[in-house]
């Protein structure tokens, strides 16, 4: 069995509005927060433009750092089906992405996310963001929950990695 | 004002079990049905490779018909809203297909297809495919409804379409 010798996750909370993102690298043991913020589609866009930018960006993102898995939360459908159905535009890309560069594809849902960083799976944001800062002080309270919530997801697919549970 | 002097559409059902397609072109005041089918996407393939294979095969038609429109219809929540979701999966890739290829993207309820086709909204898909039968012969009984489905979604979309208006 081949065993990674580092890994390099890109968390994503996608969203029209703002895409949280976070990408952590473990190596020899140590976990470094490599890069993390948000990004916002210009409303002015048309959708198939915005999906595009969507594309570009990530992919921009997965080049730039030689991301080599990527974490996503599963959606529940809220009140308003159309924008749970947009929200699906954006996940298909990221699938299209995963294929395109080899990625290994994490998927967790809120609960598990939460369960992996606080300790419960019922935790809020604020529970979430403050065990983030507590682990990387350059993390700010005035940064956005979509990029909190996008550092939760790496770690989550990073703390849940088989492939990493023999690297020391 | 630059008037198209011709279009070529392509009409897209898709769904990750059938997807069907259509490929109608006018020109000159003819319309001329090029292409249409289903193709298959297979379920031994995880959900990231179906999503790639999808996004060939589409792009492929796209270039090899030189298409220069796309017409999809606006789907509606069902019982399973993982299956909606999914579906979104795909339409994303149709957007970033249109954005790539510079493609104008057309959208309609099936109730406009329904009524731009038959005449009647209420239509049901032997109606439609009756219609289909008429207007091209060499459509057959056997063919699958994913594939007349998406004849009928291109046909709406060329049938309302503005730049054609001033095409005899």
């Amino acid at each position: 069995m081949t065993v990674a010798k580092s890994v390099t996750i890109l968390g994503i909370d996608p969203g029209f509005s703002f895409t949280g993102y976070a990408i952590v690298k473990k190596e020899l043991g140590k976990t470094y927060l490599l890069d993390y913020g948000y990004f916002k589609l210009p409303p002015s866009k048309s959708l198939v433009e915005r999906v595009a930018l969507f594309h570009d960006a990530i992919d921009l993102k997965i080049k730039q750092y030689t991301v080599t898995e990527l974490s996503i939360e599963t959606p529940f459908l809220g009140k308003n089906a159309q924008n749970f159905l947009k929200l699906g535009y954006l996940r298909g890309i990221l699938y299209l992405l995963s294929s395109r560069n080899n990625l290994i594809l994490h998927e967790f849902s809120p609960t598990q996310v939460k369960q992996s960083v606080t300790g419960f799976g019922g935790a809020s944001k604020e529970q979430v963001s403050r065990v983030l800062y507590t682990l990387f002080p350059a993390i700010t309270h005035a940064d956005k929950y979509d990029a909190t919530d996008a550092l939760a997801i790496s770690l989550c697919g990073l703390w849940q990695n088989k492939s990493l549970l023999n690297i020391k």
